[in-house]
């Protein structure tokens, strides 16, 4: 069992996904010790909101903490990667990433692995963690113990998968959530720009939500897209005549649904 | 107001709308009287379900109804038309279309409206109508205020919408409804083709559509997209090698939401 009051964490990133991992892990009683960032005012931020110590250097990072969670953009991560293994060779990074193997550890230290949280974060609007599916991948045998026991205190939704089947997990979920949201955000771009409020979305958008846990989305699809009624295709297209994007848009997914709709 | 013993309500189409609405018709107390569809199998199970008659001939629709609910299909509304409202001129008749004007029944009886209720509608799965946003239109006041009172017999979230902005409603709820759910179909696809079930993606889809009752759907974007995020998005568009379409879809949507983000 892990001893939440000696065990030392320290938070590398400081974004969506750090903020709200970090703060799950301080109302469970884990302790963050330190908080990284490239800027001062996002580490000091999140670590005055964790009791923690803001840092903008590597070389400050300190070399014996228990678990160091990256949290970083690939980019960026990828860049700092060889200067936060170096010194802390035997100590425990994990990264969030979905779409980045386990692997990017290799000769970077000796223990590692993976903590992604699957979800979709923004700094204005809390989760409830509990509900989080948590993948979890390390390359020994402990730490993978630990990482299953650490992610059991925050979310009853823990599972082990693989870097290969992760990757195709965080593609679906760019589906499932981004390219989702997107959605919203052209319905709401074409109410607003009609004197509509969004809010009469809401109930559709729910059920839509809703439907999926009980029906394969390819059985609750609906809309004049999945028998190619070219009618109200034909209206919709017109009345996208001023947004050239949004209307190849329109065309391409009704397509894709016709399409998908035909094969089953 | 409505004397539902004797209000005589007759269902043209047979169709997903037509067999949720007709069952909250009945679970209110209204009486439906026929059923008419072009196929006789489907006018006779929904008859069956709302102890009504079939009819497959629209010469045999009775002349004295108080409401004609048509709910077909856009072509095959447009083809039966002239055919329904004949020697039922002074009849009420209303459709259930979001995309067809009022103005469809000019020149064809004298009493006509637009009863639009905006949701997803499979055979499958039962919705709760109360919660549905009924969008009503009519071409006199008497029979608007009609059917504002039988709308809100069936639903709390009944309002008025001119043909010009339900119109707008309509393409929205393409995006919002019938594109969100063929997203979810293409997460499901990449899943189900590597070995992942479809029930990981329910936590973040819940959470996607919650969120948007909170967030402006452009500031609840979240993902490689928003600042396009070139090393996570070449990754995705390599996994989707052997998927062409899905591949272009993948790249359009992330141009669009790395659009719409530059332009907030």
């Amino acid at each position: 069992m892990i001893d939440k009051s000696s065990f030392h964490i320290v938070l590398i990133g400081a974004g969506n996904l750090a903020t709200h991992l970090g703060k799950a892990l301080c109302a469970r009683g884990f302790r963050v010790g330190q908080v990284y960032s490239r800027t001062y005012e996002s580490a000091a931020s999140l670590a005055e909101m964790l009791s923690a110590s803001p840092l903008t250097a590597v070389d400050e990072l300190p070399t014996d903490a228990d678990l160091y969670i990256v949290s970083l953009t690939d980019a960026a991560f990828v860049q700092l990667l060889p200067r936060l293994t170096a010194g802390r060779e035997d100590r425990l990074f994990v990264h969030t990433a979905g779409s980045i193997p386990l692997s990017v550890w290799q000769g970077h230290g000796h223990r590692y692995g993976v903590f992604y949280p699957m979800q979709t974060f923004s700094k204005r609007r809390d989760v409830n963690f509990e509900e989080i599916p948590l993948f979890i991948e390390a390359n020994n045998d402990e730490d993978l113990q630990l990482l299953s026991e650490l992610g059991g205190e925050l979310s009853h939704n823990v599972r082990q998968l693989s870097s290969e089947q992760r990757k195709i997990l965080h593609l679906a979920a760019v589906f499932a959530c981004n390219f989702t949201n997107h959605m919203y955000t052209l319905a709401n771009k074409l109410l607003a720009a009609n004197g509509i409020s969004f809010d009469a979305m809401l109930p559709l958008i729910d059920e839509t939500a809703r439907k999926v846990h009980q029906l394969p989305p390819a059985e609750a699809q609906t809309g004049p897209a999945v028998r190619y009624d070219h009618n109200v295709i034909a209206k919709h297209l017109d009345l996208l005549t001023d947004m050239p994007d949004v209307r190849a848009l329109y065309q391409e997914i009704s397509k894709s649904i016709h399409k998908e709709s035909t094969n089953e």
